[in-house]
Order: C-alpha cells, then structure tokens, then sequence
C-alpha cells in the first residue's frame, strides 16, 4: 500500500446548535461551541491518496495537482468563511469536526480518480481531530 | 535576565473591517478578513514574565498561578467567543492581531506585580505572529 | 471509518529493570533506562475512537466526555506519578513505553462503551512511541 | 496490533527528470522539481515495526536497535548525499518521496526480522509525505 | 516594542566549501557538509518587522503585503535553487546558515520602508538556526 | 547582532521540595511537583551563541563543536538522570525549571568562550519555559 498526503490549512467560524432543540438542550449538548456570535478555528487538513505508484513519473499522483485540487474545492471553499452561514454543505448539517471532515471527504471523492482510495485527517484544534475514509 | 513562560490557546472568532470605511475600502484592506460574517482562529499565546528568581522557592512566579491568571483574565474572557460581538475591549478596537496582542498585555499587566516585566506573542496562525512587551 | 482522537499529556518518571535479573543483564538491556533513581518523560497520547456518527448531534463521541475520561482515568492516575513506585498497574509490568500503552488502552477500554473501537498512540520522546488497538 | 516508531531525519539534495525525456516534457511532469543543479530536503522519517511484545524485556523491538539499523542502513547511506548522483538505489530510480519510500522499506525489511511487519511514513517538507508498508 | 512576524519556507540545495583551500582543510572544516554533488534543506524562515502600530487599520503592516515581499525577494529567488550553482548572492560567498541569514536580512532591509526595524530567524534543520538583526 | 541556536533534548526525573519546609508547606507550594518518589520531563534545550561572524569559514561558531559540547556537558550529565539524587549541581539547589537553565547557562558558558554572548531556553514542558542570559 502506498498512500501520498498533502497537508494545508484553512481559518473558519462555525456554531454547533439545532434550530429545534431548546436553548438548554443546545447548551447541554455543545457547551460553549453553541455561542450564537460564533467562534473559529485554524483548521489543519490531511489529504491521503492510496494507489499505484506510475512508474513513468514515479509519482503515485502529482502533489501540484494535489494542491491545486485542494484549494480549488477546499480551502477556496471553506478558507475565511463561516460554516453555519456563507457555506450551503452546512445549511442542514451541524458543522462538527465530524461532518465537516464527511463533507471534505465527499468532496473530495467526487473529484479525485476512481482508481484512488482517499481518506483525510481534519484537525480542528492541535488537540482535537477526526479521520475519515468512507467505508 | 531570566523569564519565564506559559503557553496557552484559545478559539474565537472575528471580523477585519471599520463601519465608517466604504465596504470597498474595507476590502482593499482587509481582503477576505472582512466577511461580513466572519472567520476564525485558534490563538496560541505564550506569556513571558520577566524578573528575579525567589531563592526561596526557585520560582520566578509560580506558573501555577501564572497559568490561573491567564486562564482567568484571557482564555476566560475570549475563548470561544466573537471577539468583535463578545467582547467590550474590541467595540471600537478592529480585533487585528496587533490589537488583540496589545489588549492582552494591558490585561495582564494590571494584574501582574509591577514588579515584573511582561511581553507576550500571540500566533493567529501557524505562519503569522506579533510580539508585544508596552514599550 | 470515522475515528476521533483526543491529545493530552502527563509527565512521569519511570525505571526499565527487572528484579529478577542480574544489574548486568539489566544494564546490557535496557541501558541507561536502568537508572535505579529513575529518569522520566512527558508522554503524549492520542487516544482514537472509531464508531459511527450520531445524527442526532452530529458527534460520534463528545469529546468534552472523552476529555474527562482521559483526565479522570489516565492522568489524574499517571501524571506527575513515579511509574514503578506510585502505581500499582506496573508493581508487577515493567513500564516500557510499550506496556505503558497496552495499560492505558485496557483502561479505556473498560470504561468506553463497547460500541466503539478504541486505538492509541503514545508518545515517550518526539522520536518514539507505540500505537496499541488491543488486537 | 502493537507497533512501535522511530523518528529520525536526513538532508539531501535531489532532481527529478528523466533522461530520455524531452526538456520541454520533464518540465512539463516535474515543474521546478526540475532544476538542473538540484534542490534539497530535511527529510523526516518514521519507522513502524509491528509484532508481538516480548513478555521477558517488555520491548516490542529494542528501540535503541531500531535505532542504530536506521542510522546504519538509511542515515548513513543517505544524510548530505545527492540521491541522484552519490546513490546507486537512484542511478536508473526516479528519486520522487514515492521512490525514496520504498526503497527505504526495502532495506528495512531485507535487515528487520521477517517476524515484524515494517512500514514507513517519509515527510519531505511539512506538508508532503508518503507511506508505504510493502503491500 | 510592536513586532510582526511572518513564516515561510523554502528548499534548497547547498554545499559548503572554499575553492581557496584544500581538500583536507574544506573536510577539516566543513565535514559533510562539504559533499561535492551538493545536499539541501527544507529553510524555515521567520521575519519579524517592529515598528508603530497603524492606528486607521490596526496593522503594524499590512502581513498579506508583507508575505507578497517575502515570496517575490525571498522564496522566488531561493525555492527549488542550488544554492552555489543557482544564486550570484553566494558566487563569492559560503552558503552558511548564517551568511544566508545576512544575505535575506540585507535584501528585506532594502525593499522594507525605512521606519521599520527588520530581523529574521533562519532554521536549517530542526535543530540548527540563525538569528540576525543587522546590528 | 547575529545569533546561532542548536536544538536538542534530554530526559531526567525530579522532584521539587526544601527539606527544611513542612510537608505541609512543601504541598502548598510545590503542590504535585512534590511527588517523594519523583516526576518527569523530557526537556527541550535550545543554546543560542552570540557573537561575530568568522569571514573566513563563514561561522560564527562550528555547530558540530557547539553540538558535541552540550552533548558532553550537559547532554551526558543531564539525560536519563534523577536531578536530585544523581546531580551534585542539585544537592542543595531545587530543580525547578530556572534554576535548572541558570545551572545549564553557567557550564556552558565557563566552557564556551569569553567572545561569546550566551543565552538559553528550556522548556519544561510544551506549555512551560525559561529564558536565561546571564545578566
């Protein structure tokens, strides 16, 4: 198994609460991330790429592609935005660490080559993360 | 000349902009900073305090109060908030990095022994910092 | 797969000897490990949880839960604590960072609920460490 | 599953091209990665060896072992070379961190008893890495 | 004292060596680090800028300008270079940490508006860096 | 003013009481530090060595010698080591983390020469630090 990564890094706001929950069950829930003036985080994203290596380029995937991927359909996406309210993927979806690294992977899937398995680690504070490969 | 330091982080977020500047003014300047609905970080701030060893302890300060004071008067204070909704010190204060450094060290200079010399850098990201010590 | 982690630390001392074997069989193994007044480190441990998201709340755990369990079962237990002497886990194992590792995993694993996989990863220096998933 | 790793680092000057490309097409593939007179890395290496603890010394594999196989076999062979010109594993092998990586497992393997599982992670700056594990 | 901080990074290729002396006395010296085919380093570079806080925005300097200095001076002229081969800064000058360092100090303080005080922080490995502040 | 900086670490045990307090004191204001049978830390050491650039090598000071001399003067009598009981530098002084980096600051800078400016950090911890220089 040979897996590549690229690793980048975007800044956002997000709030974790449900319209239709209570103000004391959103508290109980999601604490302080349930302020309603928002709060953010410099958000750190691993994307890993498992494949065949191309013995013409001895590269697995070239890594400017990579990048140029990422940014285009991540980082551009989601970089200085807030979650809750500038992006549509969260429109219905509580941005947790968990459904945001869901989304990035759907993403993700969609775009890069069937031929190669994709997961993503998302760090969300350099104590907090989540990993996620679709299966 | 011997200091001390406490590392520390705290999430918030905020928005670069000023009410009396044209929205395209607003832009020039602070580009992407000024979503109107904001974007976030996770702020690192190490705290150095700088003064004489109490050989009677060892300590220059006791980190363990250190740490109690910073986590009162600063993480308390912006940790998971807007810092431009939230919090009073930035109503007519633009939170840019270099204000919120300055914001932090009056803060913590009033309640630290004048005794001591304070300075402090606040790291928004991994690549952008500022240093600070009220000269 | 979704898998979330939470990354703490605690500091120990610790001494890599068996009672059992000569000081020159102990020395040739475990080396300057063999210190008999002990030598210590600041451990790093992610602690990984696999499981399936909970649409309700948009968490596969709550990490401010998992934290607690963390801070409750390992570090208050480990932390600033003399690994051979003050903990009876290792009166009979000898702290390797290996059996150290199969120790914390045991731990949560009791408490964590049997919904979930649990893997770690800890940390003895920046250069090594052990990963654990109880298989 | 019980594994332990091994940090280490080395610096190394590379170029990717091949010789029976055009100008034009290796500059088209490899970019500035392309530069005729080299460029380099601080490359960061991890070790994974999977096994079976020894119950007598608590030791997967004796790190200090690891350590001197890794400092042998790749430091040795690789730290302040140019792999395309010093290294005979890069005369007719692309020296990509895909290449890099799996040539480094390979002597690890041929040199770890067959007992351990081996896999390696190689980071060639902070923000791009590769693993490979022989399968 | 207000300071700003920026970080960036570059790779390189370099090797240290005076053609004025022998081959024995550049081994004596230089060890390794004088391979004749070249080795290199992932550069971390910090500048730090000090100066009077800009009261209308709230920057010392604007950090979004401050990095376009950076890459146009610092990560064009550098990235993916041999150093000694690639770059007339180092025609007649040993590519150390340290001359490096004096080489990019000397360049930002050209192009950075007088008023401000420049210093920078150059990291050749993670263990190995240079400060320099033009005095 | 230019400054170089070698990195490196070491792993000792500890314990902070005064003989000559009360338990009870000792609690009060080494609170868990005060373990009887001793804590840990892996300790981070950065040096930093001011002074004139040597025009002829282009150093300011050969790393390998400033390396090589903190390996034998502190490295080796620090690593692996309690500091209470193995350290004659801690017979009568209380390890904590600034009197361990004016005892650090002291040796190397009897050893290093007068040219030489000399200042120090060292961090306890991720979180906690000291700066020494002497003045």
């Amino acid at each position: 198994m040979l897996k590549v990564c690229r690793r980048s890094t975007f800044n956002a706001a997000h709030r974790l609460y449900r319209p239709d929950w209570s103000e004391e069950k959103n508290d109980a829930v999601y604490g302080k991330c349930n302020n309603p003036n928002f709060h953010g985080h410099n958000y750190t994203l691993e994307v890993w790429v498992e494949g065949e290596i191309d013995a013409s380029t001895g590269y697995l995937i070239d890594l400017k592609i990579l990048k140029t991927i990422i940014q285009t359909e991540i980082i551009d996406r989601f970089d200085h935005r807030n979650l809750n309210l500038d992006c549509s993927e969260f429109a219905n979806l509580i941005p947790t660490a968990e459904n945001i690294a869901i989304v990035i992977y759907e993403i993700l899937r969609n775009v890069l080559d069937a031929k190669y398995k994709v997961s993503i680690t998302l760090w969300e504070t350099e104590n907090n993360s989540v990993f996620y490969d679709g299966k």
